[in-house]
């Protein structure tokens, strides 16, 4: 018998696996890969400098220690909870609760708590519920997180753009498309947003335009997906309520990441979803339900780690992040000032000033498309992202068509002050190589 | 503004989570944790005897010892491995290559292993990636896991089931639905088997079953889903060959889980997908651009745990679970004999001797309802597995109507020797309460 190989067609497949849209992140990587020396103004990855593999021990020890003595369980009790299957809503449901209630003031019920393998876990079983059949659509804020529109495509779940304006959502623009998709025979069943300190815009949404998003969710009968990485990372100032801070009507799911204040690696992400569905359990039930079927549970051993991290302050995430806000603070604020001191007003180079996160967008005098990207690595050794990757080629009316092809994103988490310098200075000698064009 | 609830209509939701389908694990976990002083024949999670909290830290430490000395890394590339994002692929598959090498004597490209969380994600995202659209649809060896068809309705797939008969898979029975789907119009893309001591029944494939499986997937043009969490279990004698192993024509996805043989807690799985799509990536490619938007990666910490019990044992998880096979063969002879003591052949009690694994399947003169199980756990103090839960109801034509309602499912993995001599005794005391009905 020869070895022969079975090959398989491609358009035999789900489309989504050669949709563009899903190759967007492996591109970037990819460029990233290939140019190793290359300064990053692009990775949105967390700042690594306070890391150390012994807090993994620690969080761990940290946590088993609470088993025993806090919740009084016998040692088996212990190794069955961290190596054995467990619970599909997951065992750090209690500790992120606290969480909630410590840092954000809000307070729910452990039970409306689903326990993902990151977030976009709990974004994608929260897609896979909403969509029934083929008139389901989805409104995300525009430019969007391609995780947000690939989890979606995943699902044969069309997405609609609302533009972000400068408020973080242009509540018109919300109104209207609901309206027009209602019109079109569609389900239009929730926005996707991030309210503070929006990828890639860096935007943050008003107080005042919270409250009116929450009352416009209301009287159009949506939900909320509101998806929160950044909200602990102010620039200045106070941090804003969360849209579930003010949903007094159960109209927000809240999408959390523990990526950027744990640490990625520990792949730990939640949803809190106290909607009552039928005759009684939450959304978060029929998340887990379908979270059954996708992953069964979530690694105890990593939400171990996690609840251990957590624990260890009190469950206050903010207060765990206190070194980790200073960096990106200053991060920021080197990025906003350094494109201030080497892009005069007449450079036709601006941007806008986020109040805090990891991103600022960039619009430049020349069309921003990958080739360019390329060009900055291989010619410039500086990576950004081009935000022509933050907007869905296929939608059918995203209403800034010609606008996101002169930006790119910048993001200050993954280098150190030097290196932002140093890193600016290659960009503004990529940007002005390009007006030399 | 009172606090007024969202409540979600769940027949606007995805038809998936009303299922019942869906319900059973929940089901049966419920039942179990009503009754916890009821001994499980039910559970089929793997012996815990021999696991330790310790076991998780050793892990961890060797694998940070062999990515610093088996591959050079420095200490700030071996925290970035653990603590940051990682290879949407993962970071053991080359361990995970060698495994299967030195076990089974698969020889693959790593480049064509996906690391995923569990053996469930894995079995998700082939499924998303074949189906196309609703012409697609999905043949399982039946009686079924509970996991493949929940999956599978997740995915808008129908699933339809091929007679299991006594080897495994009734080849006749399957080229005929494989025929029959397409008259129907309908796509079958793939079949999916446990070819080593299948869940539920025990069965084990006889080599010359296999091949022929091999020449009728490839003379048919459908892909074998190989689900392999038992094989490394046999009762006696040697194992088999793998459907991988006998793979010469890339016709087999090869689906593994190190929950049985690493621990359940590390949540850590992987698929073997070296089928070329189109132009060159394999289709483990594929499945990692899938992954990429439903869980972005698996927790790189879960892996370095599974990774350093890997590298713990020379990449052999034959070796590492010597004296796990011993508890299973033992337990499984322990509930045939036990079972051969109680029910003498006038009893109307007939049970199958798989030849290894977990499982092996009970047949009683009576309908084997959840209300009996109800019944068993409450007056009886012993709980087990109707087999009706392996059956998918709205399967059109099951082949199997009145059989599995009188079949119960035992497993010998929870219990020690006499705990199983026990739950024994209480489960001839049901069966005979039954019988006096």
């Amino acid at each position: 018998m020869t070895t022969t190989a079975y090959g398989l067609d491609p358009l035999a497949l789900h489309p989504s696996v050669s949709d563009p849209l899903l190759s967007s992140m492996t591109f970037l990587n990819e460029v990233a890969g290939r140019y190793p020396d290359a300064l990053s103004l692009a990775a949105g990855t967390p700042y690594e400098g306070f890391y150390d593999v012994e807090d993994v021990h620690r969080a761990l020890r940290v946590f088993c220690d609470h088993l025993r003595t806090g919740q009084g369980r016998t040692e088996e009790q212990v190794r069955r909870t961290l190596l054995q299957y467990g619970r599909t809503k997951g065992i750090i449901h209690e500790l992120i609760a606290r969480q909630l209630a410590v840092d954000e003031g809000v307070h729910i019920d452990p039970e409306a708590v689903v326990v993902t393998t990151g977030c976009q876990e709990a974004l994608f079983l929260t897609l896979r519920v909403l969509r029934r059949d083929a008139r389901d659509v989805l409104l995300a804020v525009t430019p969007a997180y391609v995780g947000v529109t690939g989890a979606a495509r995943l699902l044969d779940l069309p997405v609609h753009p609302v533009a972000e304006g400068p408020d973080g959502v242009d509540l018109d623009d919300l109104r209207r498309r609901i309206r027009r998709a209602r019109a079109a025979g569609l389900r239009p069943r929730a926005l996707y947003v991030v309210p503070d300190h929006a990828n890639p815009s860096g935007i943050r949404m008003p107080e005042p335009v919270r409250r009116d998003l929450l009352d416009l969710a209301e009287r159009e009968d949506v939900l909320l997906l509101e998806d929160n990485p950044y909200g602990l990372f102010p620039r200045r100032g106070h941090r804003l309520p969360t849209l579930k801070a003010l949903d007094t009507r159960r109209r927000v799911v809240h999408l959390g990441s523990l990526a950027k204040t744990v640490f990625p690696g520990v792949r730990i992400g939640y949803a809190v979803a106290d909607q009552p569905v039928g005759s009684g359990p939450y959304l978060a039930d029929l998340l887990a339900k379908a979270k059954s079927m996708v992953t069964v549970n979530t690694s105890p051993i990593a939400q171990a780690v996690a609840g251990g991290r957590l624990l260890e302050h009190g469950c206050s995430l903010v207060r765990a992040n206190e070194r980790e806000s200073e960096v990106y603070r200053q991060g920021l604020d080197r990025i906003l000032d350094g494109l201030a001191r080497r892009f005069p007003a007449s450079s036709g180079v601006s941007w806008n000033s986020p109040e805090g996160g990891f991103f600022a967008v960039v619009t430049v005098p020349f069309d921003v498309t990958d080739e360019a990207l390329e060009r900055s690595a291989r010619d410039h050794g500086v990576l950004w992202t081009p935000l022509h990757h933050f907007y869905d080629a296929t939608a059918v009316d995203t209403g800034t068509a010609a606008g996101p092809l002169r930006c790119l994103r910048l993001s200050c988490s993954g280098l150190g002050p030097q290196d932002i310098d140093e890193a600016l200075d290659r960009f503004a000698g990529f940007v002005r190589s390009r007006d030399a064009l």
